[in-house]
């Protein structure tokens, strides 16, 4: 299935109407069982879906990043929505919870769906890693992402995350309808190519709220940046797992809200 | 507490960095219970809570429009977060499914926590009024709800929603760390305000996906315009339930994907 798709749309502006093809990005559900479980379901952008799951569990601490899995697509009955079956053995499960109606108490974007403050983890992960970064430096990882926004470019609907490694390196970029979802798919991507380890700057082409920040800590990468701005909660937790969160990074401009001490002044 | 706080960061640039006071949204989680039983937790800037869980229990269909409810607030143990409980005569109740693990089986967004695609409600209600717009009225709406986006203009961080009623007069305006509840939000505010029926045109400071579709069709809200992208889902489900839905409104343009006859073409 494809990412995007073409529409008919009728235009409106100062001279009137026109009917245009539109491009539009696609947003399908996905539901996800683990061993034949219902896990959970999330909208999300076709295309990575092996990413997705892999960085979804890896977020939710379901399982560890080395623990290999398979996963069984199938379309529901009215060709909807993309079924995925992941097949794990049991002793490879950090946290499911199934509950007496085979739900889970976990869910696809780090907040929604829990059910008491306590499922939330606002302290998280402490970043055990670190690197140093210069403005300049920063602002050549925003050119080489957003000239990879393939889908934003054609469609205008569609948030993006990258990881790049302590040289620079571009190792991963995706693009998702769900801001969760692209961070969901790069670090998962990261885990199946096995260069999890080398991922040091996460960008992220909106804003940041809490769940980002969480995903970042537990990935264990040390500096995070977005185009636009971030919450409260989103800089206090940052402060607490050992994370440099950057917002507000355009027009050659970064704006820096915790762990100053990696952002270097040239 | 207060939707903006203040924050000391370092604004970098080509000069340098520069200590700077900047203001941020305010995201804090929000736990609502029902009769204290646990129902789901948000993420949500404080200030409009009566409105949001009034609005989200609308959306998720738990009660009806015209059932009154109470709400008692208290803050957890480490004043982290803020705590719900809503009193419902249970004859009132639509659609409680609490789990054995006394868990319910509806979440906050309209998608994540669902962990079945059964749960989701792709064809929805199907919407019974009508109205007529022309390109000049829909970019008078967006600027009356522009210049009323406090939080946004103070902080950068914060989404907004506004609902017009049919001569254009602004019915209500909420904004949110979180798209979908600033929709809950002012959806809640008509209900509690009885001003619900009135309700012709929603606007979001955004892009459109399922969820905002799904939230305007159950509140037979006729026209959904958004400043940016709608999903291909977004456009699917408008069609099937009468929606006009219109995105990319913004420079005095706007382009219309479904339902057109609602646009009026000078």
């Amino acid at each position: 299935m494809s990412d995007v798709v073409n529409f008919e749309s009728h235009r409106h502006d100062i001279k009137g109407v026109k009917i245009t093809s539109d491009v539009l990005l696609v947003e399908e559900a996905l539901e996800i069982n683990i061993n034949g479980q219902p896990f959970t379901v999330t909208m999300r952008t076709p295309g990575d879906d092996d990413a997705l799951i892999r960085g979804l569990l890896h977020s939710e601490s379901v399982i560890h990043q080395e623990i290999e899995i398979q996963i069984e697509y199938k379309k529901d009955v009215e060709n909807k929505a993309t079924i995925a079956n992941v097949i794990l053995e049991v002793q490879s499960i950090s946290k499911l919870e199934f509950s007496d109606r085979s739900m889970m108490s976990v869910s696809s974007c780090g907040i929604c769906g829990k059910t008491d403050i306590d499922a939330l983890d606002l302290d998280g992960d402490k970043i055990t890693k670190t690197c140093q970064l210069s403005l300049h430096q920063l602002n050549n990882l925003f050119t080489t992402m957003e000239k990879k926004q393939r889908a934003f470019l054609m469609s205008g609907g569609a948030h993006a995350a990258a990881i790049f490694d302590n040289h620079g390196n571009l190792l991963t970029i995706k693009e998702d309808i769900g801001r969760h979802n692209a961070v969901d798919k790069v670090i998962g991507d990261l885990i199946l190519s096995k260069t999890y380890n080398n991922a040091m700057v996460l960008l992220v082409s909106g804003r940041t709220s809490f769940e980002i920040v969480s995903k970042a800590a537990k990935a264990n990468i040390p500096v995070l940046a977005a185009v636009s701005a971030p919450s409260s909660l989103a800089v206090s937790c940052a402060d607490r797992m050992n994370l440099t969160l950057l917002g507000f990074c355009r027009e050659g401009r970064a704006t820096c809200y915790s762990h100053f001490e990696r952002m270097v002044i040239l």
